[in-house]
């Protein structure tokens, strides 16, 4: 089967490699309807987080079921599903507390590169959510998105505690955090302020439910936020960039007592203990927990209360993975759709 | 009138002040009953933190209503009153989302400094709370200790949402982690870990309701609290230090999804961003607001439902302050009270 492999910073191909059996009984192999690039995988491309040797890529996936392990119970072959990028039980107390993505015997499903074909996903009962039928061609987009940037969007307003009433900041103009204005309006909030610069994203943003923009960053950018929110700072700020000016932008952005909702995988980050300790934010953040939105997020794209697919502004056939790596890096697609 | 005053490291001395009087007629002046040294003032003691010259000390305060200005309104000459360290207006949109620390008029108290006889209260009716009557003698020190050790520890373990079913831990066992454990046990949570290697708090913790003591610190503390949880970190983690070691302790010490409540006032504190995301916990904390609590709390007490005022061990005349700045420094003391 065909499948993406990076081999060094800016260096991705499309090989053949070996078709995933089950390994365990709890796994089930997936054909693969839809993948996407997603921004981390953007790290190793340019070089700043190290690859160890050639890595099949990809983490995000929805397609059907294939086959499953003897002790699989919750889906069968013809499934169509979507899963998220940690393979998780649902039953151990981690997951049931709703942090699925720490789950006590997580996996990452991507080390088997969701860019692919075929794939073998892990601990299928706890980690893949069966749609209610097979869906149309053009619900298979916001399906994919469910699988980690909606997903990921979504923690991120909840961990901020967006909600009706409340005034959201939102720092990062990707997918994500463009899918964190979709959440926060879905979520009730009163007034959400994307902060972008780009025509294209701000766009979107506004369809997505945003009612303010602002274009400055770094501390203009506080500044510009604390002008809206009588000096106070917004209630929630979801952060979705994951370096030291976004987070800080965040955390500065948000009024004493307020949730910072942060998802961007942090690099190069430090937070310096005082400034937090006197700014009384909250913070809560990390690698989302998908699989706890799964069957919300499914259900409302099935109902197509929303469409989050909006973000995916490219779609290529897999084998130009390559191209799809370099449109996202140079910024001339939000998000890269890939067909196996 | 007498007050303590700090000229240099290591050098308090108590000397004739100014007679304090009302300067906003929001302001109230009151006799103090009782005041004391917080672990706040050590850091200027050891010249961690910079003194700007001869600096009036003390932040805790007691005491009855000697005056109030023109437009006081809810405590009036006679009344005995509990403060919190910010003069806060209790009306403003902070305020009302219960961050008075925070509130956009506060003021520090301690600048007035409340080791002395008589203080300046600014915003008195946001600020100060009236009993429900002249306390007997032996409720003073827990009214003291509500004043900001209790309405700290307090904070934290609200900030680490402890509650029925938690497991929570507490770096710390100062006046504040130990009052931690007791609001802890006060909010109902299952099991209450206190690290500390010292016997005479070890006792204290016990008696305020702790179920587990550890006495390793740093990583091999994290790995007693893991293994006292399934491996997992104990739910809520009150943190009331303020030190690197003692931050990383909390987070680590949290499971995924767990939340913790820092309280002490960080000093040289660098949070690794990527660790922190990684953790997946919620952080919360920062100066407590301690007048959202003192109703709550000053009627605990009233009630003689909860003793915190245990947690002075030792009393002294305001003369000797300096001898209980010696005495908190040496660790011989866990908290000192002065009588003026």
């Amino acid at each position: 089967m065909r499948g993406a492999v990076m081999y060094a910073p800016g260096d991705v191909r499309v090989e053949d490699r070996d078709v995933p059996v089950i390994v365990e009984p709890t796994d089930a192999v997936i054909r693969v309807a839809a993948a996407c690039i997603c921004g981390s995988d953007l790290w190793p491309y340019r070089g700043i987080e190290q690859l160890n040797g050639a890595t099949p890529m990809g983490h995000e996936y929805v397609g059907v079921v294939e086959q499953v392990g003897s002790e699989v119970t919750t889906i069968k072959a013809g499934d169509f599903v979507v899963g998220s990028f940690f393979a998780s039980d649902n039953t151990c107390e981690i997951c049931r507390a709703g942090y699925q993505t720490h789950c006590v015997n997580r996996q990452p499903v991507g080390a088997n590169g969701a860019q692919s074909e075929l794939l073998r996903v892990p601990l299928a009962d706890g980690t893949l959510v069966a749609t209610p039928g097979q869906p149309d061609a053009n619900l298979v987009p916001s399906l994919l998105a469910a699988s980690d940037v909606l997903g990921t969007g979504w923690f991120a307003a909840v961990a901020a505690e967006t909600g009706p009433g409340k005034t959201v900041a939102v720092v990062g103009d990707g997918a994500v955090g463009l899918l964190g204005v979709l959440a926060a309006h879905q979520l009730g909030a009163e007034r959400i302020i994307a902060m972008s610069r780009h025509a294209d994203r701000q766009k979107l943003a506004l369809e997505f439910g945003a009612t303010d923009i602002v274009e400055e960053r770094g501390n203009a950018g506080v500044a510009k936020i604390k002008e809206l929110t009588h000096g106070l700072g917004a209630h929630s700020v979801i952060e979705a960039v994951g370096t030291q000016e976004s987070m800080m932008q965040a955390i500065r952005s948000t009024r004493p007592g307020g949730h910072v909702g942060y998802v961007g995988v942090a690099h190069d980050v430090s937070l310096p203990g005082k400034e937090l300790f006197f700014s009384g934010v909250h913070l809560h953040g990390g690698p989302a927990p998908v699989r706890r939105f799964l069957p919300e997020l499914i259900d409302l794209i099935w109902r197509r209360a929303i469409d989050p697919g909006k973000v995916f502004d490219l779609t290529l056939p897999l084998e130009d993975a390559a191209e799809g790596y370099r449109a996202m890096d140079q910024r001339t697609a939000i998000k890269v759709l890939l067909q196996p």
